[in-house]
């Protein structure tokens, strides 16, 4: 007998008819011996419909009220399942964030896990019952309920997983699991039987959106056992797992794409110490994440300095660094929008040696020419024309995978 | 600078445009320096939305699953009234059940309130901010949240004026105040000035929809003032108050009917003691709530035992007593859906004679049969056809009140 937590996404629980389907497979499950912790999103659509109804309500809506506006969403989900599953003969209890509890941090909307008190929990499963939490959601010091950003319920899964030192976490989505490539352009893409933390959470900070890159950090530091899986089938998935000897065999593990980049580039600033620091300081103060930078060698006491932002704060990042130009004097601010980033991501990067030296070959045997490039211990980013995005997946999968 | 409690219902908060004259309310009376709480129910609509889901869910879906659920409704109105007040320049705080916190026993979907901890709302008037709290919820011992029954949030809003001991209660709604009958029935009806606490409590339980009973016996006990006015003027509606000398002069305060009724009558039962208790008892084992009860003479050793309950316990009434019948023996089982209840309200009743006798005049001379007869110290109820329904209350706020 195992404990398993499931969770369960806004597309399979999108409806009363598909919560349905959602409970048989929770039923099976316990049929089997298991105990289990089912942790729901909210119905597909409804966290928009309700940030569109704060937004109605003020142009910028206070935090913490939006928090327990959203939070609606899980909970109406959460008590539906409870419910369903009752209807089909399976005693379940449903618990919100602050029932549970969930203690988070006050950062409301991307607020962060503190602490997990599984007792009620526990108590619920030792009357063999199925406890049905609503995911996305926690409860600061104060009592406020608070939201954990894009993708929480993931979160909340993996963090009730190793809370409650649980067999397995299984997330179910309406992939199959974790490709080596977007299979809607990589045709020849294949699913991973497993992939070490890792390399999931390189993957998904570089546009994999399969999972929330902090339940793969929640699941690396507790060491739970995490299974990628389809609502829709019965196949396996993908294990994310620890890291084990027999990893490092596979050179690249996938390639992934972000589509979601601007570039920036100020334009012959002066070159001298300080100047890095006198521009992302203000670029940060403005809440504006920096992924790559890239400084070129000057010549005339003068360099570019360029670097990528998400799309979405293009405009703001630009007005923040004309402002800058004004200080530390400058030619200009150039920007473009028409970039992508594409990586390859792999444990066995770290002994096989050439690997970036054969990916930059391959792009230019495609005639992509790399704008920037970025790297760590086990993956490759490179920036490149937007137009050659699909082009270059394809290339460099063939090239390392397929 | 008074402590003012202002309770809003479904249509007043029906949608965002709705929340924003709603705002700018609560604006005008904290500008003439107040402090203020407002309590909000769901939007209307919302809470039928929510039910329909959880029946849609399963058949008889779990009472507390069923709180959890519909309690999304208010928590929904609460956030977006703290945004919208926001937006308009009021510091605003939200407040769920819980966090109130408003504890109440366990009896989920008519949970009566135990005990409400004020504090973290007077932190927050402290602060010079409006307390937002969602009507219609609380939470038990065991952390569940429970809702109050329909009306609930009126209760929500006297109850917390009694803990917090506001010097008003007012409840906006509809209609401009509590009227002296059914305007759309009666049309010379008038909107009351003041009504006490008994008259009121009398007038809700026969038919008046303007409050939910158990607030206005809160109302009694703690001595709060309620007033009862239109959101969408600014006149003057109907205060309730404690009872003083002077409203004794008026016998009659109002009529009020009730078309949520059904007869049943148990045919030639044997009579002999201990039969009233052979059926009463099992009835009420079923939570079927029985109004009017009146017993016929018996001349040959059987007798007419006859009640009214609600409209919607009629099938499962008439199947206990089919039991009951099997039981004690006696002719049959007959129902009348075809009755009303019409009443007559007023704290004169204690002290002039002859009411009830006028009373039957009135109805006899437009031809209307009293079926069975009910009396309080301040009220006359009869159960007749529900034809003359409108009939009878006409003529008898003409007789009375006109």
């Amino acid at each position: 007998m195992a404990l398993i937590v499931q969770k369960f996404g806004g597309t399979s629980v999108g409806d009363v008819d598909r919560i349905r389907t959602v409970a048989r497979r929770v039923k099976q499950t316990r049929e089997q011996g298991h105990d289990l912790v089912v942790v729901v999103s909210a119905m597909a659509g409804e966290t928009n419909r309700l940030l569109e109804m704060a937004r109605s309500a003020a142009p910028r809506p206070d935090e913490r009220e939006s928090d327990a506006l959203v939070s609606t969403g899980e909970q109406v989900t959460a008590a539906l399942t409870a419910i369903v599953l009752q209807g089909i003969g399976v005693p379940a209890h449903s618990f919100l964030g602050h029932q549970v509890r969930i203690e988070t941090d006050s950062a409301h909307g991307r607020a962060r896990i503190r602490r997990i008190d599984g007792e009620q929990i526990r108590a619920t499963l030792g009357r063999g019952a199925v406890a049905v939490v609503a995911g996305f959601q926690g409860v600061d010091e104060h009592g406020s309920i608070t939201t954990l950003g894009r993708g929480g319920s993931d979160t909340s899964a993996v963090a009730l997983a190793a809370a409650l030192k649980a067999d397995v976490c299984e997330i179910y989505t309406d992939v199959d699991g974790v490709y080596t490539a977007d299979p809607r352009t990589v045709p020849t893409a294949r699913k991973l039987d497993r992939i070490s933390h890792d390399e999931m959470l390189e993957l998904a900070s570089l546009g994999a959106k399969v999972l929330q890159i902090r339940s793969v950090e929640f699941a690396k530091r507790y060491g739970v056992k995490v299974h990628v899986r389809s609502s829709f089938n019965e196949n396996e998935g993908t294990w994310v797992v620890e890291e084990d000897p027999s990893m490092e065999e596979v050179t690249v593990a996938g390639v992934a794409a972000d589509l979601n980049q601007a570039k920036l580039t100020l334009v012959r600033v002066p070159d001298r110490p300080g100047v890095a620091a006198h521009v992302f300081g203000p670029v940060a103060s403005a809440g504006i994440v920096v992924d790559m930078i890239i400084q070129n060698a000057s010549a005339d006491g003068t360099t570019d300095l360029t670097f990528t932002v998400p799309r979405d704060d293009y405009d703001k990042a630009k007005g923040v660094l004309e402002r800058i130009l004004q200080e530390i004097g400058g030619e200009g601010v150039r920007g473009d929008l028409g970039v992508a980033k594409v990586s390859i991501v792999g444990l066995g990067m770290r002994t096989h040696a050439g690997v970036a030296a054969r990916m930059f070959e391959v792009l230019a045997a495609e005639g992509v020419n790399v704008q920037m490039i970025s790297t760590s211990e086990i993956k490759i980013s490179v920036v490149i024309d937007a137009k050659y995005v699909e082009l270059a997946q394809r290339a460099l999968h063939e090239a390392f995978i397929a």
